[in-house]
């Protein structure tokens, strides 16, 4: 790993996570250790059927069961609450008169207890009217195909990208390879299922809604349009403790809105938390994809054409499904320098579950097809994989370069990141039989995603640096700590520019009543772009002190710095202790200088949306990564095992090295996982049932899966970015699962397209090429 | 009453209180209904002597008793917390190895419940050797007197006012007037108890301490400095719910430094809650005066000299008696022109519990000194009473008027007062036998008092305005809503900024960790310096609202402004409703004018801490009021029935005609409890023992005592506040005891020169004057 700048003494150093002690001794508290005098416990009433319309619902018997309070059915919400999302027709409402999948909700009962709650599903009596249902997204674009939704077909949209001229891109190809490639509907599998926790106060009309969410922010706008209430009327507050999201807590669920809807009925605190079952059957998962991808390329290797016709299984409703739709379709003229793209994404519904946010947000699906494909061309080219990789990037030289497709960036360290990888790997020299190596590349969008133009036009995160007396440190965040340290990086960013030691800073995070708004955690967004606001914040904070002690010091203001914990003048010629600057900006009457010091950042990405044809500029940075597996392949049963493991990564300024391994470690974990063991949520092609309803049947990767991994950091400073940086949440689940498949190709010679890559699939593929060496 | 000015739409309106409802229908949570998980009860063991040394404490039994967590003495506390207070020696310790009242505290206990404590009390040996004590200041002067500090004489400190040249001034007097008057040690009397709860996680090192507080940032820097932590790691959290404070809620106790400590020894919660007999036994109460006061006239009415000498019984400790040793002195040269005055202030030390800040704040004692005496001089002279004050108070003309002890007057409105309170009480006109009027007047100081050069040269308040996307607005206040509706008017003062409904704005308030530094809630102080802060705030965050409608509308910001609920051209030829332009704000990427719109408002007064000659001009704007009272004197009895009630403040701009009306009332009410029915806190004169400890003994005015009030306000606008408001919190309880004083002296011909007037003390002095008839 590099060194980072000298000229930081915080940032950029390995730095233990402040919340570390309290959450391995179990002190932070999570939404389901919350208990609220009165608090009754509600329970959805899931539907058994794929498609089915909701006849009636008999709530007599269950109503009579002592320590029932309140049973809602549709006809409590639809009229009655607004519906919310942003993507209509999609999870409008928090209870449904059409069911459209195993597992949607539609009633719910509130009781003293759990067990009560549970009891009372039981004598909920329900007449459904079946209606044809529809799993596979290809048997659903079809003319007849039974259809999910009267608003909409089930081919919800087509996004599309139409860049330079495809014909003429095709026509220019000495070479075209094509493939199909399909991936598969990860589930999220947090530590900590998801669960809220509501209390309407009915003396002040404000409803207090405890959820461990990624966005705050979004909660309260959704609640307060499905509740019809005034925005400053909601509060949402992300506990300290939330077990993971990786994109999984971002929108808000019918338990969100059932908790608030009831806890406002009855004015008592309602809680909510979902079985894992329930978590497997009706939140959200990664989009399944099928893509059919061709390439078009030169003699020398210069890819002139990229076309892609994809198939993506929204499920029910679409959640934020529209938007994977549209940045996923970025991720190969980003990657490489391609004049010529025509892309075709149809979001397509099913009676499953919604597909959503999932870390990476289309990009893992995107770059195992592109970066699989990228290797058939080479392969049959007889071009090596890192040359043809090398010739195609973005290189420093080209900076600042403008793709295809609008993305404009500005930093760009792919180069050094494949050369890492492949020369930590071994790149070309010898191996023994049945061992292989693959690699595979990516940009990364860091930051937000300016997808919509009714919403997410600018981006914002913001926060407030308070000094108090003694010179210690108060930094408010809207943003969410979800487990990858948010918080940590943020005390560093404002001790570094406040010259402080970071002990002296502490976070007050994630409750809309009392931090400033913010975007929330997604889309490697939090270092990046609250960071940013931090840093400017921290720098508002630092003028005041600086104002202050060019009083003190009778120097100018412009002449001093903050540094180790004082106010130096720049010649070191004199200096203050923060401290004592901080006590007369306080207490010292100083014509009007002294008050509480109160620093505010505001940072807005300046981003472009996609139009039509998919072009815009719709990050503030991207990064880029190149990963490089070892896999040793048994050809006696397919098993795959990873005997080395690189990853390089272009994060820009690293902040915290503990925190950018930590992403890198656990995203490429998730992306091994991806790649080798994960069915992901499978059903049942008749009744549309789960057959993955615990992780007895979901097949996590564990730690004994996972190789010991190298990682690389370069940091290709982005120029538009206070601190540089470009958002490391996201690349590392990225390029696994195509590196894994092109180090299997290289070791035994099989091609496998659809995730993820077993041993079933492999020795299927070895028998296929066996006979057909043998037929030959 | 007299109407606003027009241009404002929500300012000087009659406006219910925000909090009203929650308080009423008891939703509003107080101290006394938290709880938290584990949490302890602490009680104190009290001294049973007024003055000794504690030779030994015995826990052992007390120990082994079931539930007893954890047992504090002095050994605990001295030497292992830092001493807190501003002004030493005085209450330093939480707990005391020399006891210097009954009631002091000697050790503390924490168990599963309050039962268990008191259990515990009873079995703690505490072995006393007894010192010599000394209840009464004038005794405790004299030579020879048991002293209670090592550290200090009981004459703790002598405050000075030397200004013009004494003796030329009574050189100058063709008439001279000299009395002694004395005041009670008035008990608040809050309906709230004392108490906190205190909750240390010992994995973050953080501190939350929940106290129903005027100051939670100076108790968060007691706390801080006490168990040695860095502020950023105390938190601390007034509850929505305060049942009153009058001063008694400025300082932080020992229960606060118990609580705090328990929790950090024990990792669990601990809360105090003081019964009504510890309330009256070992808070604070207003300090009691003995003042010699000497006034100089000249023919025609024209006061030349002031001289006063006070003994103030500061009692054991000094708590902040020392301020109000230093700011009662400008009372009288501030309520008239006087060009000399002399005064010494003894801040005595006796074995009772200690005085410290009482509504008023030595104003009350003052004036009731110097308006009495003003009514002898007028009558000795022959002169209308209110002909006299009306020759030396400051006029109109006289602005701006810098007082000789150099207040500077920028706005008054006394001429005006005096005059309505005269007219409408019917001055000069002829009354029934045993009937009479009295009048009183006083200035107050509104704002800050920048009494102490370390701590207090600039005394600040602070404020942040968050305007959501829907335009809700979200004000935060680090200052308390005691009871006197301060949050309604600082919502009237952000939604009158902001064009805005009043019901569109929700204010969060009084935690150290969210909500921006602020002296808090003393000296008349927070409507004019946290309301001016918000203002700032509201304006700064109006900007941003101003600048994006610019945009939208291609107008200049200038020529906009905000008014109801619109974002308007000045000639009204366009608007935009402010939701739109919020959330144009939040959502449109305007070239980085975009994202969240925080207002950020400060505001410090601008003061001059007095020096050691009592000159200074320690608060931002002065406040003046007159009070007129009828009475009728049973002389058979000694009764004074309140016939009528006339007040008349000039309180500057008004922002809540309901919450001023309530200031005036609630504090008239409790000035006439002082002036007649209070005895105060009064003490066996032999072994210290409080007399007092209960509603029983301590005689309140209730509803049936207090006459309708006739209440007028003036509107002097001070042009040095952004608003012109000055203050009423205190004005109301200064002038009663005197008016009142006066009106029996014309219904009766008697003075009684020491409060409470009380029937046995009129029928005494109605037998004195028969005496004194007779033997002529």
């Amino acid at each position: 790993m590099q060194n980072v700048a000298e000229e930081f003494d915080i940032i950029g150093k390995r730095v233990p996570r402040i919340e570390s002690v309290p959450k391995v001794t179990g002190a932070i508290r999570y939404i389901a250790d919350m208990v609220l005098p009165g608090m009754l416990h509600g329970k959805f009433l899931r539907s058994p059927c794929a498609h089915a319309r909701v006849v009636s619902i008999d709530t007599s018997k269950a109503e009579k069961l002592p320590g029932v309070k309140l049973i809602l059915t549709p006809d409590d919400i639809i009229g009655k609450t607004r519906p919310v999302g942003i993507f209509p027709p999609q999870n409008l409402y928090a209870l449904h008169q059409e069911v459209r999948y195993v597992g949607d909700e539609v009633a719910a009962v509130a009781a003293v207890d759990e067990e009560t709650a549970e009891e009372a599903l039981a004598l909920l009596k329900v007449e459904y009217e079946e209606l044809p249902a529809v799993f596979d997204p290809e048997e659903a674009m079809r003319p007849g195909a039974p259809q999910l939704h009267e608003e909409a077909k089930n081919i919800r949209d087509i996004k599309r990208v139409r860049v330079g001229n495809i014909e003429e891109g095709f026509r220019q190809a000495n070479h075209i390879f094509k493939a199909r490639f399909q991936t598969s509907k990860q589930a999220h599998v947090c530590l900590e299922t998801h669960g809220c926790l509501s209390s309407y106060e009915p003396t002040t009309g404000k409803l207090t809604h405890w959820v461990p969410s990624q966005m705050i922010f979004f909660n309260r706008l959704d609640l307060a349009r499905a509740l019809n209430m005034p925005l400053n009327k909601v509060r949402v507050i992300a506990p300290d403790g939330i077990g993971g999201a990786f994109g999984s807590k971002c929108t808000t669920a019918s338990h969100d809105i059932c908790a608030a809807l009831m806890s406002r009925r009855l004015g008592r605190p309602v809680k909510f938390i979902l079985s894992r079952e329930e978590e497997f059957l009706a939140t959200i998962s990664r989009h399944p994809f099928i893509r059919d991808a061709e390439i078009g390329l030169t003699k020398d290797g210069t890819i002139v054409a990229w076309r892609e016709r994809t198939i993506q299984d929204i499920g029910a409703y679409a959640d934020i499904g529209q938007w994977t739709g549209v940045v996923t379709l970025a991720s190969t003229p980003g990657t490489y320098k391609i004049p010529n793209v025509w892309a075709d994404n149809y979001l397509v519904y099913t009676d499953k579950s919604n597909s959503g946010a999932y870390r990476g947000f289309g990009n893992p699906q995107a770059t195992f097809a592109r970066e699989s494909l990228l290797d058939i061309a080479a392969g049959q080219m007889g071009m090596d994989p890192l040359e043809l990789r090398l010739k195609n990037i973005i290189k420093p030289a080209d900076l600042p370069y403008t793709t295809s497709n609008g993305l404009i960036v500005r930093s760009c360290g792919m180069e050094e990141c494949l050369k890492k990888a492949a020369e930590a790997i071994g790149w070309g020299s010898k191996r023994k039989a049945n061992t292989g190596v693959g690699l595979s590349c990516t940009i990364n969008w860091g930051g937000d995603k300016g997808g919509d133009k009714n919403l997410f036009d600018a981006c914002f995160g913001s926060a407030l640096v308070e000094i108090a007396v003694d010179g210690s440190v108060t930094v408010r965040t809207g943003n969410s700590d979800i487990g990858q340290g948010l918080y940590t990086t943020l005390a560093q960013i404002a001790a570094e520019e406040l010259g402080i030691p970071l002990d002296r800073v502490t976070v007050v995070g994630a409750d809309s009543d009392t931090t400033p708004p913010d975007m929330g955690c997604y889309a490697s967004r939090s270092a990046l772009v609250t960071g940013s606001a931090m840093k400017r914040a921290a720098s508002e904070a630092k003028e005041t002190l600086l104002k202050v002690a060019s009083k003190m010091l009778e120097v100018d203001p412009e002449d001093l710095m903050a540094k180790r914990g004082k106010i130096q003048v720049k010649d070191l010629s004199k200096s203050l202790p923060i401290e004592e600057v901080a006590r007369a900006a306080y207490f010292t009457n100083m014509g009007g200088d002294a008050g509480p010091i109160i620093g505010r950042g505001v940072w807005t990405s300046q981003t472009v949306p996609q139009n039509a044809d998919g072009y815009g500029n719709f990050v503030p940075a991207y990064a880029f990564a190149a990963h490089a597996a070892e896999v040793e392949v048994d050809p006696a049963t397919g098993t795959v095992r990873i005997t080395r493991y690189v990853t390089a990564h272009d994060t820009g300024r690293v902040i915290n090295v503990h925190a950018v391994e930590g992403q890198i470690h656990g995203a490429t974990g998730q992306g091994i996982g991806y790649g080798m063991l994960e069915e992901g949520l499978t059903y049942d092609s008749q009744d549309g049932h789960l057959r993955t309803p615990s992780i007895m049947e979901y097949k996590l990767p564990t730690a004994a899966d996972l190789p010991d991994m190298q990682t690389f950091i370069v940091e290709a400073i982005d120029p538009d970015i206070p601190l540089g940086n470009k958002g490391v949440g996201e690349p590392g689940i990225i390029c696994p699962a195509a590196a894994i498949a092109n180090a299997i190709y290289d070791a035994v010679g099989v091609r496998i397209k659809d995730l993820p890559i077993t041993p079933v699939k492999i020795m299927r593929a070895l028998q296929e090429k066996h006979d057909a060496v043998k037929a030959k």
